[in-house]
């Protein structure tokens, strides 16, 4: 039976006249550095959002479906594409400027981007992949910058502030299907190419919602949210539709990210929420303990990315009273997965296990186990799976290219449509979700799973022991054992392999203690820091280990 | 282009599942008068509510779409069928138990309810109708009563708890289409037949997240929520369904709404949110000055179905430390239109005006108002127009009965699709609506609008009048001009039509001062005690009052 309500599509351009409205008042700060802050209304974005629109359509042709890549730091500029992109029916494609080249390169290529917006300070970033650039016919560029750098460049260039100079403050934004493509946004895994996720209206309109909801950031127009994430990562984590969702005044770093620009802009201009992922965070700790600020106004901060520290979290609330919270995501889940509220009703201590946990999935977004016998593990706390997702906002495929079919690696989605996220974790009965390590890296150990991630914490807490890496090797019997590699601390006390097992078994499941061992000098290591599990198993298999079997 | 999400549906049934799961904690508590309460948890009410479903289909032959009215107070059982029918793909169908029986029969034959779920308190009110109801082939009977008034009915009877016994705890819900009927309520406005309205699933799940975003009632699960406003009206505001999706504690009044039962449960069970009609708060605050209770617990109250006298607010505030919150919305909105936080900065005082309008609408909402020269009036504060509204969770029609079209009558809907509310008001720039008659009795004199509710405020502020009604009536030359008719007060001093005359231009525009005047020795009233003006302009139109002209 049909419902009688109207059939009104959720939009990117409906959050947009909402908040460039009734929450016209509402500001966007943009930091300058040494300068005066560049104050803008939301009322004033919406218009110039508008112009902006105007210029695309009039001046540069844009069409429905044209995709527009931006290069631009987090600003009142970007905030203003955000919108006028996908309101008007194109797609905004934000570029991470933190890239190696060659991999925007090949991204916009991908997404064959017939606009690049620029901030002027990045030019020298882009000028030199003009050449490559397939399919972009102009650069629009904003802020100041050498644009001598463009000179002799294939694409006609134009000045951001001259093409909304004189265009109508209004724009009659189309009525668009809200399942069509607002946004998009390449993830670089460590393999493969990058595979770009497109949000559509739909997604981008219910994550917003979420994001406001209590269970997640919940602010008002009471706040000032500070998006230290860049709005090229999963769209600052929603905050820019959010905020004018609900009012939310913003302040925006520009290029200011470092410690130092960060706390002095926090202490003139009272944020009172900030999200970042935990390095900015440790950076910020640093930087006030050789210099204090006031960071007071800040009542809460999101912190995601990569699991923080509990010593930070810790440290922000004993030593600045500002409480932070954990939440989990990714690209492809838009990116609000899940956000560490703990329960109420707990004490401060009872509530630590939730908060250091990933956090507790809101009702749109569902989650399950794929345990490795190939049923679903148990929300028990402690039957691990690989953690698969489904909601309105997750993706269900990643875009195949301009004439290309969208893609579903059986890796990332499973038959029934669910998301492989390729975390493995345990998740309580009442929702909280641990990861506990990657599926690549887990050990699958006679239908088992044996978690290197444990295994290394629980050696690396060994006092003779700098690092620990263990990793998946084949077993004839188990399929799978766990190889530990080992790299013990100068000047240390000399340790056998036989005093770190016995170690390693008063905290670890007897059959889950490996059988392989290695000393190694060092830990190879990613361009990221992270350990570079592929370049270990490789050195096993082609016995460049020196192994002990106990 | 098309985005790369997941098509996932918003359904009734993963609010169900989240509820039950991520926060089976959380707790219905349902009054019951002298005895303990019965208190239940949202994990228990998911298994109920699996059980119910299974009886339901299984026992009773329900099938998809057939409608199940629920006659009951508001009680966990009450909560279990709200979950159960929607997410089996049934359409709940609440009965107002209020309304006038021939209308009640009406109601449930146009819906042709197949089943009615119903308190065994109320079985007095349904037995009577029973031999009227044509669709209706099996009655299930919760909670204690006298069954023996069923005896020779010709529908199966069944007992709540006997039908859930021995069931299975889970229930595989169907994937439905989100546009699907989810529940029904009818409206009874005072003229025609009532007007049912199908709420989907998408618009009840849109308008779940909406009541738990910041700029709504924004509780989290540290809250106990008391729906004081029945969930035969619009789905108790959306509360269970906006809980469930935050594990918001529930306090149940059941049928114990008198103003004595109210402060007990408030104060024994501490909730720290109630959403009510004024007239309930009105009572509350008389019979807490009587025997006061400790009400303290309440940290807010939202008012709504109609305008809070501010003194009323005042008093909460003042003298109970309860901040009151209006909320205006209607059965055709699902009903949260607009809700009364005042913009962030302010004064206290200057809070007021904000929050004794009838609030600010969330971005779903799009407003506009329908000036009487058939534009639209801008949103300056000051120029009136028929509210109209449009969103994912407003009616584009009503229900037409099992085989009827939808109805789509014109005083009702647009003809581009927004609903027409029936009420005159102005909106400030910041999007904040101040309701100031019902369109029916504003007077269209000369392509201006004349608010026949503040001439009446107006008079009624005269030291000689008891009661003002005024009324439009045709005029050659303006279309319409008001005709005020006045109750003077016993004892008063005479007072003629020269004074009040004088008196009103003190306070009202030129133009809009009445021609026609007449003393009458009361205004006629309807059944629930409003002004009905329809009698009085029938009594002008009769020759039947007394006018005098100046």
């Amino acid at each position: 039976m049909l419902s009688t309500m109207q059939d009104v599509p959720l939009l990117v351009s409906r959050i947009l006249r909402h908040g460039s409205t009734v929450h016209a008042a509402s500001q966007i700060t943009t930091w300058t550095g040494d300068g005066e802050p560049r104050r803008q209304s939301f009322g004033e974005t919406g218009e110039r959002a508008a112009r902006f629109a105007h210029a695309l359509r009039d001046e540069l042709g844009v069409v429905r479906d044209d995709r527009i890549g931006t290069l631009m730091w987090n600003n009142a500029e970007h905030v203003e594409a955000y919108f006028a992109v996908p309101s008007m029916g194109a797609v905004l494609h934000t570029l991470n400027l933190r890239l190696p080249t060659d991999q925007l390169v090949w991204i916009i290529n991908h997404a064959a981007d017939r606009v690049i917006v620029v901030n002027g300070s990045l030019l020298p970033l882009l000028a030199p992949l003009l050449p490559s650039l397939e399919s972009v016919d102009h650069v629009v560029v904003s802020g100041p910058g050498d644009t001598s750098v463009l000179e002799g460049c294939s694409q006609s260039v134009h000045d951001y502030e001259q093409l909304l100079e004189g265009r109508p403050t209004t724009y009659d934004w189309p009525e668009l299907d809200e399942r069509d493509a607002a946004a998009m946004c390449y993830t670089s895994g460590t393999t493969g190419d990058p595979k770009g996720v497109a949000f559509s209206h739909r997604s981008m309109y219910l994550h917003s919602m979420q994001v406001n909801m209590t269970q997640s950031m919940g602010l008002t127009d009471a706040d000032t949210a500070l998006p230290v994430v860049p709005m090229f990562h999963v769209n600052a984590w929603g905050l820019p539709h959010a905020t004018f969702m609900t009012g939310v005044n913003m302040l925006m770093p520009d290029r200011f990210l470092q410690p130092g620009p960060l706390a002095e802009m926090i202490e003139a201009e009272r944020p009172t929420y900030a999200a970042a992922v935990p390095t900015i965070w440790q950076g910020l700790l640093s930087e006030l303990a050789e210099k204090p600020r006031d960071i007071s106004s800040l009542g809460m901060v999101t912190i995601g990315g990569s699991a923080c520290p509990p010593a930070m979290m810790r440290a922000f609330e004993d030593d600045y009273g500002v409480r932070v919270c954990h939440a989990w995501g990714m690209t492809e889940t838009s990116p609000l997965g899940s956000f560490a509220h703990p329960p109420a009703g707990l004490s401060a201590e009872e509530e630590w296990p939730y908060r250091i946990s990933q956090g507790r999935f809101p009702a749109s977004v569902e989650a399950r186990l794929a345990a490795p016998d190939g049923t679903f593990a148990p929300w028990d706390g402690e039957s691990a799976g690989e953690l698969e997702v489904r909601g309105p906002w997750v993706a269900q495929a990643y875009y195949g290219g301009a004439d290309g079919e969208p893609l579903r690696p059986e890796d990332k989605f499973s038959p029934d449509g669910w998301l492989r996220t390729g975390d493995v974790g345990v998740i309580t009965p009442n929702g909280y979700l641990t990861l506990t390590d990657r599926a690549k890296d887990v050990i699958k150990s006679g239908g088992e799973w044996i978690s290197s991630v444990e295994l290394e914490n629980a050696l690396m807490a060994h006092e003779a022991v700098a690092e620990a890496a263990v990793v998946a090797v084949p077993d004839e019997k188990w399929g799978e054992r766990p190889l530990a590699t080992v790299v013990l601390k100068e000047g240390a006390d000399p340790v056998g392999y036989e005093e770190l097992r016995a170690f390693l078994s008063e905290r670890i499941a007897r059959w889950q203690l490996p059988e392989r061992w290695a000393i190694v000098p060092a830990v190879p290591k990613t361009s990221v820091g992270k350990f570079d599990k592929k370049v270990l198993r490789g050195q096993y298999a082609a016995g460049e280990l020196d192994v002990t079997r106990l």
